[in-house]
């Protein structure tokens, strides 16, 4: 069956993202290791994180959360407030940001539009991902926009329904081999993976989980549209 | 037309919301007051929760980081973290309780879906409406969900489009005349008004700017299918 839709991720794919939740760690850390020299800030975050995920969710809001959060904790409530303001200040400044292409991001979509359906389907809170859609300049390439709390098989599942696409016209472009590329194979749909700079630890996969076949990785996402045309008549 | 297809709000309309709200914010003023005996907190709130809306959007999350940002500014970060933990932890405490239904709910969605397509059209924090609904039983009696950040006419016209719904065979049900009765009136559907026991400032409509027709008011969730019925004839 031909390639019909292609969905992408947007994170980390289409715009930068987690290069910026790494900056905000860095002056985080930078601002804690002054009040508590010897903790070990990063994997305490990271521990705070992981263990509020099923109460908050993705997205700058839930990290600017936890980043109090811990702060608190590490310094067992003797941080000023100014400080813990300041804090309040890069989950801000973090959601105020213009929206930061990748290279080849808008070449390469608008290439591909004329000749496949697209569709953005992102995690995290929705209405970060609506502010930072309508900042790309890139809503208008879109058929569907489709925000998720969680992408995993299920979700893939109930959007294709819902959208009348068969998996094997579906191909999903993005950065994450655990939200990107297995889900989307288990179902019977292909992928292209693009690696980012940097992996957000949570989005690890190990390599003997990862599916032999149904994807493909490439380098940028300028190459996209050669991979599509190769998948259009052996997919 | 026959009326075909009934949405629904959550917050307010389904289960217990705004009470929640008003609950941790009278703690809120206890908390403040013990440090700025003079100001007027909840107005200061209020003000800090309007200026973030187009930053943060709507929310528990979003309620809190307005809270903990209105406390430091109010004391002029003279408030220990201690107090702080204390807010980030009411935070937490409101995403994960119980969802608390408002009476008669079960009842009249289990006696209008035979009969309707039901529609969760709701605003709010992706994540936590996601959690919400399924903590709710309800999640099987909806055809589908729609968690959007914002309600108005752009919104529900797409969400009708996308779904092949036309306005004529739509009615909207919730608690808001804002959110819920006005935007789906003016695009040619009908729309059911159930005030809820507190109404939220943001939400507030003056009467003069309500709609003459195409909506009605009901004492409670349990005159809904006598409503449509009428509606189903007359509407």
């Amino acid at each position: 069956m031909a390639v019909r839709v292609v969905g992408f991720d947007g994170d980390d794919t289409l715009w930068h993202s987690e290069t910026r939740f790494q900056v905000t760690q860095g002056n985080y850390r930078d601002l804690l290791s002054r009040h508590v020299p010897d903790a070990d800030i990063a994997a305490r975050l990271a521990t705070t994180e992981m263990r509020n995920l099923s109460i908050y969710g993705y997205g700058v809001k839930s990290f600017t959360l936890s980043m109090l959060e811990t702060a608190i904790e590490l310094t067992e409530a003797r941080i000023p407030a100014a400080d813990l303001e300041v804090i309040l200040g890069w989950g801000k400044r973090m959601l105020m940001e213009p929206t930061e292409l990748l290279d080849q991001v808008e070449q390469t979509l608008m290439a591909i539009a004329p000749r496949y359906d697209l569709l953005l389907i992102t995690k995290g809170d929705l209405f970060d991902q609506e502010s930072k859609l309508a900042r790309s300049g890139l809503a208008e390439l879109f058929l569907g926009v489709e925000i998720v709390s969680e992408k995993d098989a299920d979700t893939y599942r109930s959007i294709l329904k819902r959208r009348g696409i068969a998996p094997e016209e579906f191909v999903m472009v993005g950065n994450s081999l655990r939200s990107d590329v297995v889900p989307v194979v288990t179902l019977g749909g292909q992928a292209v993976h693009i690696p980012y700079e940097v992996t957000w630890h949570h989005e690890h996969v190990p390599d003997e989980d990862l599916p032999h076949q149904g994807w493909r990785r490439i380098a940028a996402i300028g190459d996209l549209p050669a991979v599509l045309e190769d998948l259009h008549f052996t997919g």
